[in-house]
């Protein structure tokens, strides 16, 4: 069996459990978006104690804040009325692993195309944090950029921990 | 209190869950990744039962297949491994309430900038599935295509139900 099919049917526990509880149709305060990274051990609804209807998540290799970011985060504020922006990078993150040549390299020579973007790997965890949040504050389509905060989830406890964004 | 203060808080409660059980650190079976909309009343890891380690978990506004998503899965196959694809569109997405030219009109009027990325609403949940199921076909740089799959998520009963990709 296929690991899709696996995860389709503990869909069907899911789908008992969100009937008895009357569906998920009713949307909630959604004041905050989260721009977290795809990693697989980072379950973003529980290292936030989120409950459905709480908060947008974003996410994508490294959890970096690309132009497709941006325009979540634009559709986010502007149409959903989130006001409140929290990036999560996290320790022992992939993108640490590799470097971009390095794989702009590979893919080019297996594909015999070199992609148009860049992968985005990064070597400091908190630097690409503040990158992140100052590309989210540098946009002029997110209007709310007053309380953007950044944090790196250690693996090792779950705590998110906070990145210092005092400019020096 | 801030949301985010309020979530940072709720976070304490999860990393001693996480402590006690001896932390994230190892990675699991990493098979599959999984593509699905930012819309906060979408819990991945609750809807496909996942556990740490399982899924790469990549979220947008829509669930779309864009650059950003082909950067993402392009590094989930080619650095860590995943063979399979999730694609989660869901009823009621907010997609579906306005049109691109809309929410470019709004912010050329509100910044006196009209946004490089085209905001990507659609009219027709599974159309723009299977256009994101295309896109991933056509990709190079997504080695394996052989098992990605799409699905609506009900809102009202939390059940995945596939996306009909045969063509006509």
């Amino acid at each position: 069996m296929s690991v899709t099919e696996a995860l389709v049917t503990r869909n069907v526990t899911y789908s008992a459990e969100v009937l008895s509880r009357g569906g998920l149709a009713a949307k909630g305060t959604q004041k905050v978006a989260v721009v977290a990274c795809m990693d697989s051990r980072l379950d973003v609804f529980a290292a936030l104690g989120l409950t459905p209807g709480e908060a947008h998540v974003i996410r994508n290799a490294g959890g970096l804040v690309t132009e497709d970011t941006i325009r979540s985060l634009a559709i986010s504020q502007r149409l959903m009325g989130t006001e409140e922006i929290i990036l999560i990078h996290h320790t022992g993150c992939g993108m640490l692993s590799f470097t971009d040549d390095e794989l702009c390299s590979a893919l080019e020579a297996e594909t015999g195309a070199r992609p148009a973007w860049a992968p985005g790997s990064f070597t400091d965890l908190a630097d690409s944090v503040r990158q992140s949040i100052a590309r989210i504050k540098a946009s002029p389509f997110i209007p709310r950029t007053d309380a953007v905060r950044g944090f790196v989830l250690n693996l090792a406890t779950g705590r998110l921990e906070e990145v210092d964004t005092v400019e020096a």
